[in-house]
């Protein structure tokens, strides 16, 4: 059970299901616009779903590119109804849409599922806030090294093969970077840290080599907590 | 009234009352720092404090600088209890500090607390938002448009004479940028706008020039909502 319904009486569980629609959306498919009036809100059961602003001379700001267990849309209840940014699958995406209005009613007749609400906004806003501080100090290698760091699985030190979840286009951007710095950047954590990228996979022989490198610049040790 | 206890019940005003401690704390005054044991947040009277997270080299990123009104440490109840940046008055500063416990009780108790905590929550993290997306896509001379801007009164157009409120190294941190690049894109943005800089006034003869320059840049056209 996904941690926002964890605790919550079956009863009102049985209400979101009973006004939970499932979507299957295919790469390129917009969730929502940034502005849209918000009505309800999405679980993302699967697939990869980029979060984004657009500026008035049309550029493409990436706020974050988020995988299964993400709610969408959900930090808008109580405050002005509409989307903070657009939400755009970029991996073939499962997702389940609720009311917002349900949502609301819930909170406030619900003490546990207000609390399960804050903690997921709370821990929300202290990952941005982390985010923040990457695209402050990190250099761009670091914040390249940084993303890897976080796909490797716990206790795995040596020897690792990573697939890179999304194009090497949107992970740029999801990293605040422009196309021709992510190249350089790479190119540059390479030879700083020993790793050799093939396509779309990327070989880590030591985790210590890359971890020294971008976790230095970073307010965590490694690893993070999340 | 400060929004967060506005529709409050008397009784439970009162136990805030009961237990607040008012703070005067001179500049330079940590308040708390990153990863300390969350007891108590702080509602910021007048003044200003910095909100910063310290990396393990040693570098300071600057997350937000914030003036009075705002919540400090409110959101990380529900979650893993310690703070998620330091804080830190750069301009004296009256508070008022108040146990997280009590805070806690009052959401899960007080549908209406619940509410008003669930909407400052909800609007800091849209204000982060957009913080990421100018620190994506402004460049330095816009993102440095954008916060006077911000400083100028509602439906002022003309003419306007503005004191900064902390001085210029803060400024370029909060910005997230260095000393010199915030010396060199101040002197861009005077060029392409034409305001003057005479210590810590800027004289703006023409908002629309200015907002033009730098709202090109941003997801919302001037003036934004906050």
């Amino acid at each position: 059970m996904h941690p926002l319904f964890r605790g919550v009486p079956a009863e009102l569980v049985n209400k979101f299901i009973a006004q939970a629609s499932p979507h299957g959306y295919p790469k390129g498919r917009i969730i929502f616009m940034q502005e849209d009036e918000a009505e309800r809100f999405y679980l993302l059961v699967s697939g990869w779903v980029k979060l984004f602003r657009e500026t008035l001379d049309g550029e493409e700001a990436v706020i974050d590119v988020v995988d299964g267990g993400h709610l969408l849309g959900e930090s808008v209840i109580f405050e002005n109804d509409t989307y903070h940014c657009g939400a755009e699958v970029v991996e073939d995406a499962a997702l389940v849409s609720m009311p917002l209005s349900l949502l609301k009613e819930a909170v406030e007749t619900s003490t546990v599922m207000a609390k399960n609400l804050f903690t997921a906004m709370s821990r929300a806003k202290r990952l941005q806030t982390k985010e923040l501080e990457h695209r402050t100090i990190q250099n761009a290698p670091q914040r390249i090294g940084c993303f890897l760091l976080r796909l490797i699985p716990k206790n795995t030190e040596k020897n690792i093969v990573l697939h890179l979840p999304y194009d090497k286009t949107l992970m740029a951007a999801r990293l605040g970077m422009k196309p021709e710095t992510f190249s350089r950047a790479l190119n540059r954590l390479r030879d700083e840290t020993g790793i050799r990228i093939r396509g779309a996979s990327v070989e880590i022989d030591d985790v210590k080599m890359l971890s020294d490198y971008s976790c230095s610049a970073c307010s965590s040790a490694y690893p993070c907590e999340e």
